[in-house]
C-alpha cells in the first residue's frame, strides 16, 4: 500500500534505467488498467498502448527517439497512443449498459451521436482530444507504476511518423507520448524544482501569470 | 493515508455536488500544489489555474458551460490552462539551480534556447504542448483531490473563447478543461465501465484497435 500523496511527490522522471531488469507482460496489463481508470469525454477512452519490450524493437524505437540512450535501457517503453476516431467505439463502449438494462438501445444510439458530432469535420477537436485524453491515461500509468514499485520517463522527443511506420501504425493514432518503464540506476539527477502555487494560481479572475 | 491504486480506482467523474460546501482557498492551493508535481518537457511547467470559488464567478462559468448545474453546485470549478509561451519562463524556472551552483548561468542559457526551439513558428507544437502538460497536472489534481476526500468531475463542454472572455484569460492561454471539485450528493451514476486492456494494448507492433 502506497500513499497517493507520497507518490506524486516521489514520481520523477528518470533517465537512467537497469537494463538488466526485465518486467512482465502481466505487470504491463495491470498498469495499463489502472491507466484506462483515467476519465475522458462520454467515456471514449481515446487512449491506446503499444508496449515494446522486444530488445530488437527497442533498439529501433531508440533510433526514432534521436538514440535516447534510456528506450534501449527502460524494461519497456510505451508508446501512448491518441484515437482520432474513438468516438466510433461508442457503440462497444455502451454495449454492457445496454445489455445490463441500464439504458435502451436507443438511449444509447442517441449518446453515440451526440457524442461522435464535436469530432465531425473538426481534425482540430479530434487531435486535442487525443491528446487530451492520452495524456490523462500517460499520467495515470505514471503514477500507478511508480505505486507498483517501478519508475517511468515520459518523452516528446521522438519522430512520431518515424515511430507510426516502424511499429505499423496507422494515421488514425497520433502518438502522444513515450514512456519509459523499469528500475532506476545511478546517475540520475535529483528532482527539479516547480514554480510556487502563487506563480501558476489565480481565483475567481484571469491573469498574466 | 490513501492508497494510490485505490484512489485512481475510486476516482469518477461527479455530476452532482453538495452546494452547501465550501472549500477553503488553503486546501485548493495544497491540490495545485500536489498538481504542479506532474512532469513536463524540459519542467516547462505548462499548467495554470483559475480557482472560480466567488459564487457569482460560478454563476458566470455555468452560463459559459451550456448551464451545467455542477458548475454552480461544485465548491470550486477549476479552469486548467496551458501557456502557449510557457518556455518564456525557462530562465524562472532554472533560476534555483543556477543559484544553487547545480548548473552554470551559461548551462542555464543553453538549456532556455534548446527547451524554446521546437515552439518557434510552431503553433501546432504550442498547442499540443500546453494540451499535453495541462492535462496531466490536471489528472495529478484529480488523483490528489480524491486522496484528500474529495471528488472532481473533469470537463470539455464549455465555450473556451467565452470562458477567456469573462475571466480576462488573455490569448496566450488555452482552456485545457475545467474541473468540478467539491463534496458528493445523490444521484450519482455508478462509475462506467472501462475497455478491457487487450481492446486498447499491443505489444512490439501497432494494430488497429
Amino acid at each position: 500500500m502506497k500513499d497517493a500523496l507520497a507518490v506524486i511527490r516521489e514520481r520523477t522522471s528518470i533517465n537512467h534505467f537497469d537494463s538488466s531488469k526485465q518486467i512482465h507482460e502481466a505487470e504491463i496489463r495491470a498498469i495499463v488498467a489502472d491507466a484506462t481508470q483515467a476519465p475522458s469525454s462520454y467515456n471514449i477512452q481515446h487512449w491506446r498502448f503499444v508496449a515494446v519490450t522486444d530488445p530488437e524493437r527497442k533498439k529501433q524505437l531508440q533510433a526514432a527517439a534521436y538514440n535516447q540512450a534510456k528506450v534501449g535501457q527502460a524494461s519497456a517503453t510505451i508508446i501512448v497512443l491518441g484515437d482520432l476516431r474513438g468516438y466510433e467505439k461508442m457503440h462497444t463502449i455502451l454495449a454492457p449498459l445496454v445489455k445490463a438494462g441500464t439504458i435502451t438501445q436507443e438511449a444509447a444510439d442517441s449518446t453515440a451521436q451526440r457524442a461522435a458530432a464535436p469530432y465531425m469535420n473538426n481534425p482540430q477537436f479530434q487531435r486535442d482530444e487525443a491528446i487530451r485524453s492520452g495524456a490523462l491515461a500517460a499520467m495515470t500509468f505514471m503514477i500507478a507504476a511508480q505505486a507498483r514499485g517501478y519508475v517511468t520517463g515520459p518523452m516528446i522527443g521522438f519522430d512520431p511518423e518515424q515511430v507510426k511506420r516502424i511499429f505499423g501504425i496507422s494515421d488514425r493514432y497520433v502518438p502522444v507520448m513515450l514512456i519509459t518503464l523499469g528500475h532506476t540506476a545511478p546517475g540520475n539527477s535529483p528532482r527539479k524544482p516547480r514554480l510556487g502555487v502563487d506563480e501558476v494560481l489565480a481565483f475567481n479572475q484571469g491573469r498574466e501569470f
